[in-house]
């Protein structure tokens, strides 16, 4: 593609998800890296370059408005600077603020709604005023779980209980989610670790909120049990197996499970629906999250120009 | 759903499928079927109820300007009665003349443009001019070898291969679809058979150019193949297995593989992507076509009222 038919982006957040997302949108033929930001002194001031081989000479700069500064108009922001919206609200303001559309990959911004409602209300009113699109999307929340379970509507009908599994090794994992999980705690750390916010996979009961809404489903009150996986009851920990369950007033079952431990002895996705026909959709080996993560963002950014303006979800994501 | 917030919907053509349908768009909670229509007189001024228990007094019409004579604003037509565009194209015309909305399982209409490209311009002026939406989907085309595999766009990028697998056994399925990948046949008959148009699965290379289309790959011919399959060469023949391929000019490759015949010991769908990260996805035991179509058509017109005027495909169609 054409430079100048390329997709402006800029990449707010250049941890190690943050240097994955980076180098998926140099490499992305629809998008073109304008920008770059990180508020860490090791970062800021670097060229993307020596960041990432072959990158060029972009500097990191030390603030958005600095990256934004030369943005062409209808340049998105890929932010990964949080999994909670109290924590990265500022950061999203600011870029709509700038006239700059944002893809997220806060956890809690994947279905805000439920969790966060004034700020969900005022961050949609201040992105339509801008004229920009908010989206919070990774792999999970944003896909795995929640958006492709919805997307087999066209496969099925009569839907009377949806299962969704996420089942992981964290072995191959970034460190960062291996300790999320707590994988090699004893169980003691394990509990103190948990009862810290944070733990654990973020975003469970969004997914949850997701499938709900794109199935019509009214779910009054979803159950979150979070536990610790232990191979040997007097041995390490070896990670989490977390569940959200709901129940329309009807009948109609929805439960997410998510496992993260090192006793899984192959990872898998699973989405079982029972209904007209019932089908069961696994993916062999799982999805390896981090590089999902980076799929969920470029992809989201590729269709911010055919999204509606303000506050959305991944429901709400054009196919392209 | 209380009624006057469902979707009407006519349901036109009751054959075996459109029974299918029918039956699932008066059990759907979000629609409410307003008319019904067939030109077979042995159908035509019958009740819905003498057709499917319970279905109420709606009397079928021979024809779909009397079944729409009464329809609220709004209404969408499900309409399955061919597979070849040029044979369906008059019954789209005058629904949309009606100014009514189409969702057809004309398998040429998922992606008409390549072999109907005068046609589907008429077609999308025609519906813009009368603000309807025309669509074509059923399961397949317009969902699980197509549709599907541009959603997983969002768990992998840098993608340099695709695969797409959909292996069944026919004898679960209508007898019409086994007369059409001609179970049971001699290898004489079959290929007399396959030499007149309508024999195998329709719309494989429409599938193929959605898919392209979805990834934004130029391919710039696609090569299908059709082959008699038997377990005997003396024996009958069991079933069809075709093929379309695809490349783009730095090699990107697309394959869509189309099996139906009574050797197969067990169905499955099957999505195989080369990127990152490379992913698998399938469905175990496959998914029964006869009902996910009906699930396909209902979810397509569900949208109806979301999606932009014109002629459209199911890339076009929003989640909700």
């Amino acid at each position: 593609m054409p430079l100048s038919n390329r997709l402006p982006v800029i990449v707010q957040g250049l941890g190690p998800m943050g240097l994955r997302v980076l180098a998926g949108a140099i490499a992305a033929p629809a998008l073109a890296v304008v920008g770059a930001v990180d508020c860490d002194q090791r970062i800021a001031g670097r060229t993307l370059g020596s960041l990432i081989p072959g990158a060029g000479p972009t500097v990191v700069a030390r603030d958005l408005p600095t990256a934004a500064a030369n943005a062409p108009p209808g340049t998105v922001v890929l932010q990964g600077i949080g999994s909670f919206l109290a924590q990265v609200a500022p950061a999203i303001e600011e870029a709509v603020d700038l006239g700059l559309s944002v893809v997220s990959t806060c956890e809690e911004l994947a279905w805000p709604f439920a969790r966060h409602p004034a700020l969900s209300e005022a961050l949609d009113a201040r992105a339509r005023a801008a004229g920009v699109t908010v989206v919070g999307t990774g792999v999970n929340p944003g896909f795995l779980m929640d958006r492709l379970v919805v997307t087999l509507r066209a496969a099925v009908h009569a839907v009377r209980a949806i299962r969704v599994e996420r089942v992981q090794d964290p072995r191959p994992r970034r460190v960062p989610f291996q300790r999320k999980v707590g994988m090699g705690l004893s169980r003691e750390e394990w509990d103190a670790a948990a009862a810290r916010p944070g733990f654990g996979h973020a975003g469970l009961e969004e997914s949850a909120r997701i499938v709900a809404a794109g199935f019509g489903w009214d779910i009054p009150r979803f159950e979150e049990t979070l536990e610790p996986f232990q191979a040997d009851p007097a041995g390490p920990v070896l990670g989490v197996v977390q569940e959200v369950r709901g129940e329309t007033a009807d009948g109609r079952r929805l439960s997410l499970h998510f496992a993260a431990h090192s006793g899984v002895s192959a990872s898998y996705d699973r989405i079982a629906i029972d209904g007209m026909p019932p089908i069961t959709m696994r993916f062999e080996g799982g999805v390896f999250g981090d590089d999902a993560t980076v799929s969920a963002v470029l992809a989201a950014a590729q269709v911010m120009p055919h999204t509606r303006r303000g506050l959305v979800t991944v429901l709400d994501l054009p196919l392209r």
